[in-house]
């Protein structure tokens, strides 16, 4: 348990988004550039037969130091229930992954094109993945009130 | 680009399946055991609100060998099209990292008990995301038959 793992990012999201905000994050492009020493267009091949990516990357931007590990409302936001980091999405979590499923625009090269990312210009990426509708959720999905409060005006 | 990122496991699961298969994943339960000494039950406190969780998780028995960083044929079945390591889920991946959607049975404590995770016993636990409807495919999804026929057992 005490292991760590080091992880070395594929490549880095190009968007005209600078700076991390709370809402509207949906309607702009962002590109996923990989890495061209590591990888080369093989890499993406037959991404574009999917219309949907999830995108694993890091909050590079989030200190180390306002990690969560116990609980805090959401957004800090008193109107909404003092949730445990684990039944939250927010960035200051520990690993600070995040990981969305945005829309796949276009495959080129090693440029993936993507709607729907919410990650600002540099993020490192970790990680892609077409969504297979197999692994979409197993039965009735069900969610708090302050989880649909809080998306409402997320994209 | 070439930074590397350390992450230190916040979990462990244990479950009944020591090794890794390719179907069949679905019907066990699955607990995921937070590390005691850096959380508490605070962590998970209104995770049992949602129906399902999102585990982020490592491949720790891929070995860093065969990670594949072009083409392949998933499973190696060469019925299904060679596509990229970033088009396909497979555990040989760049940073292996898995992502999968379970079912939530009960939190007690630090103990999240899940069902549907195609994880081994012992596999180290990245990150844990309550799964929002806001975070589902925007817009009509749809994948390419090869990855319907691989999701066929697979639960």
């Amino acid at each position: 348990m005490t292991e760590t793992i080091t992880m070395t990012p594929v490549g880095l999201v190009h968007t005209r988004r600078m700076a991390a905000e709370d809402d509207a994050w949906g309607p702009e492009a962002a590109d996923i550039v990989l890495d061209s020493r590591r990888f080369g267009p093989a890499a993406l091949t037959g991404l574009e037969a999917f219309s949907h990516v999830e995108v694993l990357f890091h909050f590079h931007q989030a200190p180390a130091e306002t990690v969560e590990t116990g609980a805090r409302h959401p957004r800090g936001n008193t109107a909404w229930p003092k949730v445990g980091i684990f039944a939250q999405r927010g960035k200051d979590r520990p690993n600070r992954i995040g990981a969305t499923i945005c829309e796949i625009l276009s495959v080129d090269g090693t440029t993936l094109t993507v709607r729907g990312l919410d990650a600002i210009d540099g993020t490192p990426v970790l990680d892609l993945k077409p969504v297979m509708a197999g692994f979409l959720p197993r039965g009735p999905l069900h969610e708090p009130l302050w989880a649909k409060e809080l998306m409402r005006r997320y994209w």
